[in-house]
Order: C-alpha cells, then structure tokens, then sequence
C-alpha cells in the first residue's frame, strides 16, 4: 500500500523526529510505499494568499474559495499546491503527525490544509443545492482511503481526559477528524496520541514504538471512527442538523458519531 | 481604553475588511485608541522556528519550548514577536477577528499564537510543581484583560447548532476561548459570528454592522465566559481533573464552564 506522512516539526533531533524515521522505517519493512511531506524541511509556506494562483492579475479582488476554484479548475494552482494533491490521489493511507501546539496542528500544517484542500478538490464537490449538500462528510475526492493523526502532546493524559481542564483529547481533535480528513472522505482512524512528552526516557521510548508499530501494521484493519455520512439520510438538508429521530438524547461533537 | 484588534484575512476588500475597518471606526469613535496587527499586511511569520531567537548557534538543536523559554528571559526573541507582546501587555481588550478556515483560524493567525504566546509570557508562568500547576486558566500575564472573538462563517447557522453537522459552535471555538486565550488569563468574551456570508448583501451588512457595533460598546460590561480557574479549587492538582464533587453528572468541555 501507499503511505503519505505529513509531518510538522522543525527539529530532526526531536521525538516527533524519531518517531517520524521509525514509522517509515516500520512500514517500508513491511512492504508499504511511503512519501514524507516534511514541512519544515520543503520550506512549506504556510499562509494562503493570492500567489497560490498562478498568472494572476494583481488587482484583482482576492477571494478565498473562487480564486481557490478557478486555479484547480484551469491548472493554475501553485505548483507546490498540485504536487501535495498528486500524494494525496497516489495515497491509500495519510498520516498526519504533528506536536500538538495550543490544542491544535501547528500552523505550517493548518497552512499545509488550507492550500492544499482547495476548491473542487477537497470542498466545492458534488452537487450543491437545497437538496443536496455536496460530497463531503463522508464522500468526497479523497473516500475510500484511510487517515491518522500521530500526536505528540506535553501534559499528561488525564488532563486531556473526559473531565480533564484541557478537554478531552476526541473532542480537541474533532474539527481535524471530522472537519479536515472525513470532510473531504477519509475513513479516520483512531488517533496515536503520546502524553507528557517531557518524561520520555529508553524505555518508554521503546513501549511508545512497540505500541505504535501496532497501530501502524494494523493500518488497513483497524475500524475507523463511525461518523455518520452526510448523504446517507441521518442529516436534514439543507438545515444539516441530524434527523429528530437520530440519537435524540444526544447533542455536541459526539452525536455525529453512530 | 485600548483595544489590540489581530486581524488575519488576505483581502482589504472583503466582508472581512469591511468589519474590520467598521470596528476600528467604532471603537475610535467612543474614545477608545486601537492598534491593529494586521497579519497579511505585515507578512507576519507563520511559522514557529529556530529563526525566532537572535543569536543562536546554527548547530544546537532546536527545543520550541526551552529556546522560547530562553530568548524570552534573555531578551533573544525576535524583534516581531517582542513587538506583539508589547501590544498585548499595552491592550485593555483584544479582538481576534478571522474567517473560520476548516474549522479554526487561518494558518498566519494561529502562527501569530504560537510565536508570541512565548514560555514565560504565556505558557510556563508562575510556579510548576504536583502542588501548584503554573499560573494559567485564569491566572497569567494577561489577567484582567478581555478578549473577544469576531468571526465569519460561510455555513449556515444551523450547520453550527447543538445537532448541526459541523458540530456547535461554542464547541468548536472552545480550544481558542479556553486553550489560547482563557489560559493566559483572559476574561473571553461570548464571540461574535456572522454566518453564510456569501449571502450579504446591504440590509443585512447594515443589520450586521448594527449587531457588532453593540458587542464593541459593549466591551467593557459584557459578562464574560464562565470559564472554572484552574487554582481556585475545583481541579485536582496534579491530575487536573474536575473534583469528584464539582458538576458530578458533567464531562467534555461544558464541564468546565461554572
């Protein structure tokens, strides 16, 4: 299978460094293919602007999504832009491994998303209407493939817990689980997450791999996080509130899961 | 009083642009002096790197949290960052105004966060130990000040509802208003979102415009997010997790709402 690992850390010499070589390691030995988008080390540029068009006219009105549009629909997306999308298509499986910084990716990796998932790639697909609300949650250019967050995060476990002061970690991570990756169709697996990243000596460096060569030879088997597919019937169109009769108890993030 | 409004869209002449010169205008109006950090034009950094601290040695390997920590104590920071830090310690309210790109802020706007919120000036404050977990969530550098979300959205209001699909809004702003702004010690104020914004046109600018403007008079007396502080009991320390008694039937991030 083919692997793309986005991976966004500055330092080499850092754990997410290390688990960076050892992922790829542990899965070319197992006969996967596997790209790395090293963003810091492609320079990846972060911000999303008019130059991700290319023979633009530098008057004209930036607007986000047309601008997005048009330079996908006419090939002239900025060639870092494409070469990202072109992974993306070639992938069965992205992983997408960052520290978590103020409870969120980085931003050279939100940077990564925002340029790269354009109009008619990642969003803008399918039909939109009052009955039909695009392929996305679910559908979309990237279904059939699988994503994974490998996630690096200071504090310790508990305070990212169901009662923990940071909230809990499904919670933090669900604008990129179910906004980001099923957005755009991505079957999304459970996340690898490792806690109080200050304490990691030899041996729970070497648990720490164990369990995340785990994860990372059950890739193709392990079942995917069950959020309910836009098109499928749950949701109202075009309110897109789920169905009074779904899960009626339930409100928040987690009744978007079946 | 004086009021930071950072403000990261790529376009002077969208909705955006629009807002953010009302809100100048506005505030101005009242009596109030505003600086405005206006990421695109300033071609703000994004990206957090080795690069933010002067005087360093190529070759030493890159710690984000120990050589932030350093250059913020040793007067190392970049000129940009110190610059931001003056304007936040200068500031009686601060506005974050950005559209929601997938989910959260722009990538320049969430590199502003990482670069200035330093070790020292926003995180790693006050005494860390198991008995007492630092001055945040409530305490820290920038207790007693107010902030305040301004948002666009290009979904419908409905999309963002306690049942809606993309999950509800207070939740999805939760990670911001908590983890970045509430933890350095601000008063967050309930945020300001304008939905379906492709849909704008001149009555509801003007009824929009109307709306906001009674949010920005209303700065300085609107009650803010009943956010729990961590150091005032109800959070076990060092597990930080809500006291068995406090909110009992209670878990993700409603929990630590009082």
């Amino acid at each position: 299978m083919k692997v793309l690992l986005v991976y966004a850390h500055p330092e080499p010499r850092s754990l997410n460094g290390s688990l960076k070589d050892f992922s790829v390691e542990r899965l070319e030995s197992a006969g996967h293919v596997v790209q790395v988008s090293d963003l810091y080390a492609m320079k990846w540029k972060a911000s999303l602007d008019a130059n991700d068009s290319i023979e633009r006219s530098d008057n004209a009105r930036f607007d986000p999504s047309a601008d997005s549009k048009h330079a996908f629909e006419s090939g002239l997306q900025s060639e870092d832009i494409a070469r990202e999308q072109q992974k993306l298509l070639w992938a069965d499986a992205v992983i997408l491994q960052f520290p978590l910084w103020w409870f969120s990716m980085p931003a050279i990796l939100k940077g990564w998303v925002e340029r790269v998932f354009a109009y008619g790639f990642a969003y803008g697909v399918g039909e939109h209407s009052d009955t039909r609300w695009g392929d996305r949650y679910g559908d979309g250019t990237l279904a059939g493939k699988r994503a994974m967050l490998l996630v690096t995060a200071g504090g310790w476990e508990s305070h990212y817990g169901s009662r923990g002061i940071n909230g809990p970690i499904d919670d933090i991570l669900f604008p990129i689980h179910h906004g980001i990756l099923y957005y755009p169709g991505f079957d999304v697996l459970p996340p690898f997450v490792i806690y109080r990243t200050s304490r990691m000596d030899e041996t729970r460096y070497a648990d720490t791999c164990e369990a995340l060569a785990n994860r990372l030879d059950s890739l193709w088997t392990t079942t995917p996080i069950r959020f309910r597919p836009q098109n499928a019937g749950a949701y109202e169109i075009p309110a897109l509130t789920l169905r009074a009769d779904i899960a009626p108890e339930q409100s928040g993030f987690a009744a978007h899961i079946g």
